[in-house]
């Protein structure tokens, strides 16, 4: 049956992932002069992964991972994040952001969870960035390739960042990545949540599951099957169709702002060197 | 003599530019369905004649100026922004940054100016943003091309937008297209500046004239000049070399954060589809 064949286009090689991304994070952190990341750990799996990758790219040393705590963040996520800040022997900083978001949203009371989740992660980016300059460091992106590719996640907030290790790599993916670097348990058995309120998580807010989207996804636009292709493949035409819409409709949360174009270079349309131009 | 040749290339048709960027605003907001957009107003000159232009575009309906004055913003600044604002008619609304920027820094009392300007920055892009989903806008971008090819700015702060119409004008341009739109003279002859700390100038900051800024981009960027050839033009190889550094220190200020390659597709290298994808 199709559907069970397509399972395995998945699987990744775990030991030449990693080798691709430590070297990924050490050489694009030398490359601008830096030696040095931050990590804002979360407690869940994607930030866990990358700040392990980073731990042996750049050693003990390296890597800050800055914990920022909201009061409804979940009391298992500063408990775990902390366990393997400890684990990893890397430096842990704490900055609570319930003053900001509750300062931010005391005259607005009504508003509601989209916004202030969207508030709280920008908060985030921001506290982050800040501290990348105190600890001359970059800021280490956590966005998987299922969120970044949804829209699953909050434009200059937590899809912010100098360098990604994750960008590339669906969320089943990062959850093989994770055995094999020896996550600690309670982190990979925990529901993946953006932990912005309560009881939140990824699958009832995506109303599907990580297995459904992986390989959806990876039938439209690594393979670039067609929609009918991909609902002859086995998959529900509602289900094609609402992931065709997610990625469609978030396509301004992956490019950089558009500028209305007057002259003969124009910044992100004709004018987008690499790093190197000019040299 | 070649400077003084090279001064009229920057010349614009102003009623033919205000007739492109009032085209683009008004399509892109609707492309979106959206009919309303939100802007900063600063005082200075950058967000007045962006807000000119989209309330030519949508309408006096279809602009909402948020004021996000810190208690060391010059007095003069919310003032001229809020009489901007009524000349043209359009909804007004103030959120200070101050307890949230102070609130952060209170246990961080030696940060620097840099830090706090880099803070009250994304505090501003996200007050923007949060705004915008109120009033179901775009955030209306401001940035002009001068200081994004300089990197003058602060990423996923005032660089942020949904949508730019100034990216592709260099400053001096953008004094031109003022006057054309009859911008208040209070503002027009402000001198520029991020206005983040007392006495900040934005030439003082740079370390060059704005025209002489403009020409040298406008020679290495729009025309290709090398750097030989710019020189041989008539501009001092430190200046000229002071611009090619800044412009390819700050590369990563105008791209989407840089993935990791693992797999066939990857956001923002070969996945970066324009808005109609797959439609």
């Amino acid at each position: 049956m199709a559907l069970r064949r397509e399972r395995s286009d998945l699987a990744i090689d775990p030991k030449l992932v990693e080798s691709v991304l430590t070297g990924f994070i050490g050489e694009e952190t030398r490359r601008v002069g830096r030696r040095r990341v931050v990590v804002g750990l979360s407690g869940g799996i994607d930030s866990a992964v990358a700040a392990s990758l980073a731990r042996r790219a750049l050693g003990a040393r390296g890597v800050v991972a800055i914990l920022m705590p909201y009061r409804l963040s979940h009391p298992s996520s500063m408990k775990d994040a902390r366990a393997l800040a400890r684990r990893l022997s890397i430096r842990c900083e704490e900055h609570d952001i319930t003053a900001a978001i509750d300062g931010y949203f005391a005259g607005d009371p009504k508003a509601g969870r989209v916004r202030r989740g969207n508030k709280m992660a920008r908060e985030r980016m921001s506290i982050l960035y800040d501290r990348s300059v105190v600890h001359e460091a970059l800021v280490l992106g956590t966005s998987n390739k299922t969120e970044l590719l949804l829209g699953y996640g909050t434009i200059h907030g937590d899809m912010a960042s100098s360098i990604n290790p994750l960008g590339d790599l669906y969320k089943t993916q990062i959850f093989e990545l994770a055995r094999h670097l020896r996550i600690p348990a309670a982190i990979q058995r925990k529901v993946p949540t953006a932990d912005l309120w309560p009881d939140q998580t990824d699958e009832k807010d995506l109303g599907m599951t990580y297995v459904d989207l992986d390989q959806v996804l990876h039938r439209l636009i690594d393979e670039r099957w067609t929609r009918a292709e991909t609902i002859r493949g086995g998959w529900l035409a509602a289900m094609v169709d609402r992931v065709l819409a997610r990625v469609r409709g978030s396509q301004f949360k992956r490019r950089v702002p558009l500028v209305a174009k007057v002259s003969a270079r124009t910044v992100g349309i004709d004018f987008r060197y690499p790093r190197d131009w000019g040299t």
